[in-house]
């Protein structure tokens, strides 16, 4: 439940704030540590099967007038937070940043954007809390869904019951930034198909793909904002639907594949919050550029960059991604989703994805 | 009615197709003529009040391969758009260049893109019709509406009645690709703010706005999609609700404001359609950045180049305009509209949006 995780989330920001006092108390010198942040500091956990920070910490103290003016903010963030959650109100980082102006002590004023961002980056680590359960929204929207789900959204104007399908246009349910706030009552879905483009989602809805075959989908909008990442990771644990991504035939799309299957390096900390590891991608796939001669773009410089790094980046070193993007960079070609249109507006819906989402073992 | 423009659009797509074999007939080479679409071919009809192009025409004519071909293209594209409106289906404009590939004439194939688009947009001129009528979806998605508005939308799945407060979640209604289909059954709105960023338009909702003061709040993301723009034109014309726009205070911001007012030099001839020159401009206006001592940045080069090139816009030929960017360039600063958050999260509602629609005589 949203409500306790966000009791909870209050609760751990007044004991952190709580303990500079306690190291007050006993003549230390007040700190707080987070764990470092960068690339070298990633560790696989076998265990949860995702992404997560390592041993390693920076400390943040107040040993400096510059890291006491960072506990400083960090204690005036706190109280904010605090407030906020005891009221019911939410922000966005970027009013948490202006708002500091307003702020008693000017030494406790961001600087600059980055600072505010950075520091309730900390606190959501520290904490182990999500942002979300601060209610700090996001600046991006999340995108939508359409398909056989009826869930019960808890907003500030009260309870609204929504059938995906059937209480929404053709625009769609759109997912709130923060996705907690929904129940799921009734899905008859049997899986979750993520695609990349505008185009191709109303291709799908107007083919009526979610109707025959079940299908959740969700639109990613290029790479997905958090609220949409979250919403697709409840759906899968919570009503143990196969999450399926389609996307264009290029590294970038890949990697939009990795953020909702792995999550990014930046947030480790929130990978089981927002990643689902068992995500399959459908494609467009190299193998597929081949298969069905697709219409294709050459790969540009920045392109084969973008793979041969991924061909090193853990997270893609699988036998299915080494022999894609190996098979990729041979060819020289890239084909977007809805190139498949080559072959007639109902290829994709009556002959791609059937076969497609059979081969997977998802129909 | 949205069915009666697409049979217009169809017969008048025939009748452009049957003119060919009138010319080929009567001994003529085949062509057509289109307006010139430049910057130097923009004129102000001061009756409709919107930008329109000139006298200035472009003839594309089978007197050469080149221009043969394109003629060929435009009668495939032409009956491939009447089956479409035939069969009731639609399809992106990526689709259509894709398509082009099962075309059985490769001479009727499209090399690339811009090409496809282009003929698009001639179809539209000639035709009179709008993209919208040949059912051509755009890649981008509309925005969404919060507010007190009952509608109807006709979707392929049968009518939905949508009240866009009580029907919907926190993340708001979501705007079709084809407003047309929509019919307004109830409005209790007295005006329309259009809201630049995700963050402030969630401030509002938030904040109650639409619901205290009767405001259909529509999200623009940045610069506003066609659905968007068509809805909010068609909220103004219909239900004779004012237009107010509030966007960062910046160049780029204006053009946002512009693209709702004035429409596009590439898209003059759906001014008529999309345009809206009676929407105000609320802010953040140089004037409040003075006023209000919002927290600024200041201007990058590029800020006051386009600063300057709108001087010498003629849509911005205003004293209010001239008046407002002049003071930029004096102060060299710009804000955001969540910069107003240093007042504390409710100045906007509570002092700033009412101080400033007194002001312009919309409350």
């Amino acid at each position: 439940m949203s409500a306790d995780n966000e009791r909870e989330a209050r609760e751990q920001l007044i004991d952190l704030a709580a303990q500079f006092y306690d190291q007050f108390e006993l003549g230390e010198i007040p700190h707080m540590s987070v764990p470092t942040r960068t690339k070298n500091n990633i560790e696989y956990d076998e265990e949860k099967d995702v992404w997560v920070y390592g041993d390693r910490e920076s400390t943040r103290s107040a040993n400096s007038v510059r890291g006491a003016r960072k506990l400083l903010k960090a204690v005036y963030t706190i109280e904010f937070l605090a407030d906020q959650l005891d009221e019911g109100r939410s922000s966005t980082l970027r009013e948490l940043y202006y708002l500091s102006e307003s702020w008693d002590n000017e030494e406790a004023q961001f600087s600059d954007q980055d600072e505010s961002n950075q520091l309730v980056e900390d606190l959501e680590i520290v904490s182990g809390a999500t942002r979300e359960d601060f209610h700090m929204r996001p600046e991006e929207s999340g995108a939508t869904i359409m398909g056989p789900l009826h869930l019960r959204e808890q907003t500030r104007r009260g309870e609204r019951e929504i059938h995906c399908q059937k209480d929404v246009g053709e625009g769609g349910y759109q997912i709130p930034n923060n996705p907690d706030t929904i129940e799921f009552l009734d899905c008859d879905a049997d899986f979750i198909l993520a695609v990349e483009t505008g185009g191709m989602r109303d291709r799908l809805v107007e083919n009526g793909f979610d109707d025959e075959y079940n299908a959740l989908i969700v639109h990613l909008k290029g790479q997905p904002a958090r609220a949409t990442r979250r919403i697709t990771k409840r759906l899968h644990d919570e009503l143990d639907l196969p999450v399926t991504v389609f996307t264009d035939g290029d590294p970038w799309s890949y990697r939009i594949y990795g953020s909702v299957a792995y999550g990014s390096i930046k947030s480790a900390h929130l990978s089981e919050y927002l990643a689902t590891p068992e995500a399959q991608f459908i494609g467009i796939q190299p193998a597929d550029i081949v298969e069905y001669e697709l219409p294709t773009d050459p790969l540009s410089d920045s392109d084969v960059n973008a793979l041969e790094s991924e061909l090193e980046d853990p997270r893609f070193q699988t036998d299915y991604w080494e022999e894609q993007i190996e098979l990729q960079l041979e060819i020289e070609k890239k084909s977007e989703q809805q190139s498949l249109a080559s072959h007639g507006l109902d290829f994709v819906t009556e002959t791609y994805l059937p076969e497609r989402l059979d081969e997977m073992g998802v129909l």
